[in-house]
C-alpha cells in the first residue's frame, strides 16, 4: 500500500498567501490524527523573500514546535530549489532537526545537479529527503536529466513525479514510472493536478504500478486547478482496498475548509482544462483567473494564442493624434452610465468637440447616436463583446485602440472594424496594470493631449463583502486614477462613484451651466 | 469518433426544477451551434405530474418549435418509463414529430420488457430511439435483464449504459460494454456521473472501446454530483484527437451557466463520493446536501449507516413524561441566544420549574450552570456537536431525546450520555420536516404537556440574499411554528426574530415583571 502525504497547508497557501487561521490548522491536525495519512507537509522554509508571504511560507520554529506537539504524523516542509542553496541549510534546517521528519525539495529538472548538492546537505542533518521534480510530461525531452537520475540513489528517499501542468493521462503515468525505474532504484512518488479531473485515476494507476507515496490535499486545495482531493483518495481506497477511514474525522476536516473554498473557489474550470491539456503554464492562468480583471473569454483567447504559439497576432498601425483635443469623456462599464445616460447624452451633445472614450463597450449602445468622435478600448477579448453590443458595424464611426504590441492576452478584432484599429505606442503613466481597460483609456487621453478629462460610469463596488476580484479591480482603478491625477491632470467624475482618488461634479450641474 | 449528446437542460433541471431563463437557453442554443455536439437533449415530455415542475419537464410545443428554429443540432427529449405508457405516446409525441429527432427513455433494468413495448410505439412515429438504462454497476446481478437484451435489436438506435451511482471505474466500463455486446448488436452509449471524478476517464475509455455516443452537460450540471463536463470532454478530444473546437463559443456557453453554478453549487463532494463508491442512491444524498437542514457530518454519518446496511443503530427507551410541566423554554442555535444570554439566564433562574429544551446544543454551553431540567435534541449527528460543546459530561444533568425509531440519519450517542437518552414515540403535530431540530423540540414540548412555550435564539435570516439552504430552513421553521401555534398553543419569542408565525415579548419585560 502506498503511503499518503497531505500537503494542504503548503499547496493551499498559493491561495491564502500562506496564512491560515490557527484554529483551522489545529482542527486539521486533530482530524488528520484520526486518518490513514502518513505525512503532513505544512509549508515552506525559506530565506527572506521580497513582499509579504505568510507564516506557512517560512514556518517559524515556534509553529513547528506546536505542530509537532499536536500531530501524530510525520511532519514535512519543502524547500524551493530555485531560491535555496547549500549554504542556507544550516540556518533553515539546523533549528528544525527533531521537529520535522522529511524535507522535500521542489526541483526544475534542468537543475537536478544543483539539487543533488543541496540534498546531500539536507540528508547529512538526518532528514528523510523527497525530490519533487516538476514537468513530468516533458521529461522525455530532457536527455541529460534522464542520465543524471542514477545519482539520485542513496540521496533521495522519495523521487516524485509532479504533473505540473495537470495534463498527464494514466498511460503517461505508467510510461514515466517505467522511464524513471530504468534509471534509478529510488522509491517513487506522484503529485497529481486536477485540471482534467484525472488526479484520482492517475494516482490509482500509479498505486496499481507500485508507487510508494501519493500527494493529496483537502478539497484538492492547491495552486491553480488544485490537486488530488484527500477525501476522494481515501474514499476510493476505502471501498476498493478496504482502507480503514474514520469518515467523521474526514467529514470534519473537509467541512472546516469549506469557508476557504467558498472564498477562493479553487478547482478546475475551462481555462485550467485548456492549459492542462496543452501543457501551458498554470501560473499565468491562476493569475488571470483569480486576481485580474480579465473576462473568462479573454483568458480562453489568450490560452488559444499561447497554444498556437502566437505571442500576439499582429502589429497594428500606431495610434497617433494629429490635433489637440479640448475635452475628453471616458465612459466606464458601471451602472451609473446607464442610469444617467440621458443627462450624460445632453452633456456630450452640448460639447461637440469633446471626444468620448469607451473604456468598455458594455454601455456603448446607450451612446451610439452621438456625433462626437468616439474611441473604443479593445483589451483582450473586448472585441467579442463589441460584436454583441453592436448588431452590425455598418455605420461604425469610431476608432479602436489596443494595447501596445506584443499583447499577452491576444488580439481579437471584429472584421468589420479592422480598418479602424490602432495600437498605442506605449503605456507610460503607470508601470502596473498596463493592460487594463482603464489604463488604456487614460493613456489614450494622454496621447490626445486633452486639457480636461471627465469620467462617468466608474461606480466601484459598494457591497460590504467584495469578492477578491472586485477588491483587486477597485485597487487597480484607484492606483491608475491616482497616478493620472497626480502626474497628468485632475480626473472629474460626473456620476456617483466610491473611488476616493476622483474629484466630483454632477453631470446635471454642467447641463445647467449651459 | 463517438457522437456527443449534451443534456444540460434536461439533467440540469434537477437543480432548477426544469425552469431556465429563456435568454440563457437562447445563448446555449446559439453557442452549441458552433460546437462539435451532435444532439441536444432539452428536457422531458411528461403526462401531468403532481406538484410544480417547470417548462423543460413538459417541453411545450411552442418551446420545441422555437428551439427547432434556433438550433442546428438534432433535438432530443426523454421520457420517464416509470410514468409513461404506450397509450400516452399519441398525445405526448404525436405533436412533436418533425420538431424532435430522438426520443430517449429512462429505464429501470427491471422493466426492460415494458420499456420495449413503449419503445416500439415511439419508433413507429419515426423517431430515433435511445434507451437510457440505469444502474449499470448492478447489471451483472440481473440475469433476466441480460437475457432480454437481444430484444433491443431493431428497436433502440442507442443503448445507453448509465452510471447511476457514479461509482464505476474504467475497467467496469470495458467489462459492461463487453457484457452488453455479447447480447445485442445495438449501438452503445455511455452516461457518466462524476461522484469520483471519473466521468472523463470512463467516457474516454468507452470511446477507446468504440462506444457510439457519449452524454455530457455544461459545467457537468446534473442531478447530485453531476455529469461529465461538456467543456472537459471537448477540450480533451481537442488535444488528444484533434477535434475542432471553437473555444470562444465554448467559453461563452460555460460562462453563461456560471450564475446557476454559484447558486446551486452542484458538483461532487464527500457525501457524493461516499455514495458513489458504495452504490448508494444519489437521490437521498442530493436531497440532504441541497435542500435540508442536515450538517455535513450528519450526512456522512447517515451514509455510513446505509453503507453498513444499518437502517438505524438501535431502539432506545421511549421518552415519557410523568408530570405536567408548567412552562418550557426552547433555545435555538441563533446568535441572539448568545447576545441576550444574561437576560435569558435571569429569566430561567426566576422560573425554577421551567424546563429548558436545547433544539441545538450549539448555544448550550452558555447555559450549563442552570439548575433547571434540560432536554437536548439529538438529531442526526448532533451528538458529535454535543461532544465538542461540552468538554466532558461528568456532571451532565440533562436528558437527550432522539427522533422516533427508525432514524434515517442514524443514531449517534456520545457514550457518556447513553444512559440519559430516550426516543420520542412519534412526531404527530406535523407531517413535514419531522426529523428537524425544531420539530423534535416542539414535539417534546407537547409530550411534556406544557401550558406555555417560550423560545429564544430563533433569529431567522435577515440578509437580502439567502442561500437555498437558508431559505428552506426558514420555510421549514415557519411551517412548524405555524402548525404548533394554530393547533397546540401560542409560541412566544423572547428575542428578536424575523419569523412571522411567532408572537413576541421581550425577555427583559419578563425580568422586569418579577
Amino acid at each position: 500500500m502506498a503511503k499518503i502525504l497531505d500537503c494542504t497547508l503548503r499547496d493551499g497557501g498559493y491561495y491564502t498567501n500562506w496564512d491560515f487561521d490557527k484554529s483551522l490548522v489545529n482542527q486539521y491536525l486533530e482530524s488528520t490524527n484520526n486518518l490513514p495519512i502518513d505525512y503532513l507537509e505544512v509549508g515552506y522554509r525559506s530565506i527572506p523573500m521580497k513582499g509579504y508571504l505568510g507564516k506557512y511560507f517560512y514556518c517559524p520554529i515556534y509553529e513547528l514546535e506546536d505542530i509537532r506537539k499536536r500531530s501524530l504524523k510525520k511532519i514535512v516542509i519543502i524547500l524551493n530549489e530555485k531560491d535555496i542553496r547549500v549554504e542556507h541549510i544550516k540556518d533553515l534546517l539546523g533549528p528544525i532537526v527533531g521537529l520535522v521528519d522529511m524535507v522535500r525539495i521542489a526541483i526544475d529538472p534542468e537543475y537536478l545537479g544543483r539539487a543533488l548538492v543541496l540534498a546531500e546537505g539536507v540528508k547529512k542533518l538526518g532528514f528523510e529527503v523527497g525530490f519533487n521534480v516538476m514537468y513530468m510530461s516533458k521529461w522525455k525531452q530532457y536527455g541529460d536529466f534522464i542520465k543524471e537520475l542514477k545519482n539520485v540513489d542513496g540521496i533521495a528517499d522519495y523521487f516524485y513525479m509532479v504533473d505540473s501542468y495537470g495534463g498527464v493521462y494514466p498511460e503517461d503515468v505508467i510510461e514515466t514510472m517505467n522511464l524513471v525505474r530504468e534509471n534509478t532504484k529510488c522509491k517513487l512518488g506522484f503529485h497529481g493536478h486536477n485540471n482534467l479531473e484525472l488526479a484520482l485515476i492517475n494516482s490509482l494507476t500509479a498505486i496499481s504500478q507500485g508507487i510508494d507515496i501519493i500527494d493529496a490535499t483537502i478539497w484538492g486545495m492547491g495552486r491553480g486547478a488544485g490537486n488530488l482531493k484527500t477525501e476522494l483518495l481515501l474514499t476510493a481506497l476505502n471501498s476498493k482496498e478496504g482502507l480503514d477511514v474514520d469518515f467523521n474525522a474526514l467529514g470534519t476536516v473537509v467541512n472546516s475548509f469549506d469557508t476557504l473554498l467558498k472564498k477562493y473557489e479553487w478547482g478546475t474550470n475551462l481555462p485550467y482544462m485548456i492549459s492542462g491539456s496543452n501543457s501551458l503554464p498554470q501560473k499565468d492562468v491562476m493569475d488571470w483567473v483569480t486576481t485580474r480583471f480579465y473576462s473568462f473569454n479573454s483568458i480562453i483567447q489568450a490560452l488559444q494564442n499561447q497554444k498556437a504559439k502566437v505571442e500576439d497576432n499582429e502589429r497594428l498601425p500606431i495610434f497617433e493624434s494629429t490635433e489637440s483635443i479640448d475635452e475628453i469623456l471616458i465612459i466606464g462599464g458601471g451602472k451609473t452610465a446607464v442610469d444617467h445616460a440621458e443627462g450624460v447624452m445632453e452633456f456630450i451633445l452640448s460639447n461637440p468637440n469633446m471626444t468620448v472614450i469607451h473604456a468598455s463597450s458594455k454601455n456603448a449602445s446607450h451612446y451610439n447616436t452621438i456625433p462626437n468622435k468616439q474611441v473604443f478600448c479593445l483589451v483582450g477579448n473586448e472585441g467579442h463583446r463589441m460584436e454583441q453590443v453592436f448588431d452590425n458595424f455598418g455605420n461604425f464611426e469610431g476608432i479602436c485602440v489596443l494595447p501596445p504590441f506584443p499583447r499577452k492576452m491576444g488580439t481579437y478584432i471584429p472584421s468589420t472594424v479592422r480598418e479602424k484599429c490602432f495600437e498605442l505606442p506605449s503605456v507610460e503613466f503607470t508601470d502596473k496594470f498596463k493592460d487594463s481597460h482603464t489604463a488604456l483609456a487614460l493613456q489614450t487621453a494622454i496621447f490626445l493631449n486633452s486639457s480636461k478629462v471627465f469620467i462617468v460610469g466608474y461606480d466601484g463596488y459598494q457591497d460590504v463583502q467584495l469578492s477578491q476580484k472586485e477588491r483587486d479591480l477597485t485597487e487597480e482603478n484607484e492606483t491608475l486614477f491616482s497616478l493620472f491625477n497626480d502626474n497628468i491632470s485632475p480626473l472629474t467624475s460626473l456620476t456617483p462613484s466610491v473611488y476616493k482618488k476622483l474629484k466630483f461634479d454632477s453631470v446635471y450641474s454642467y447641463i445647467y451651466e449651459k
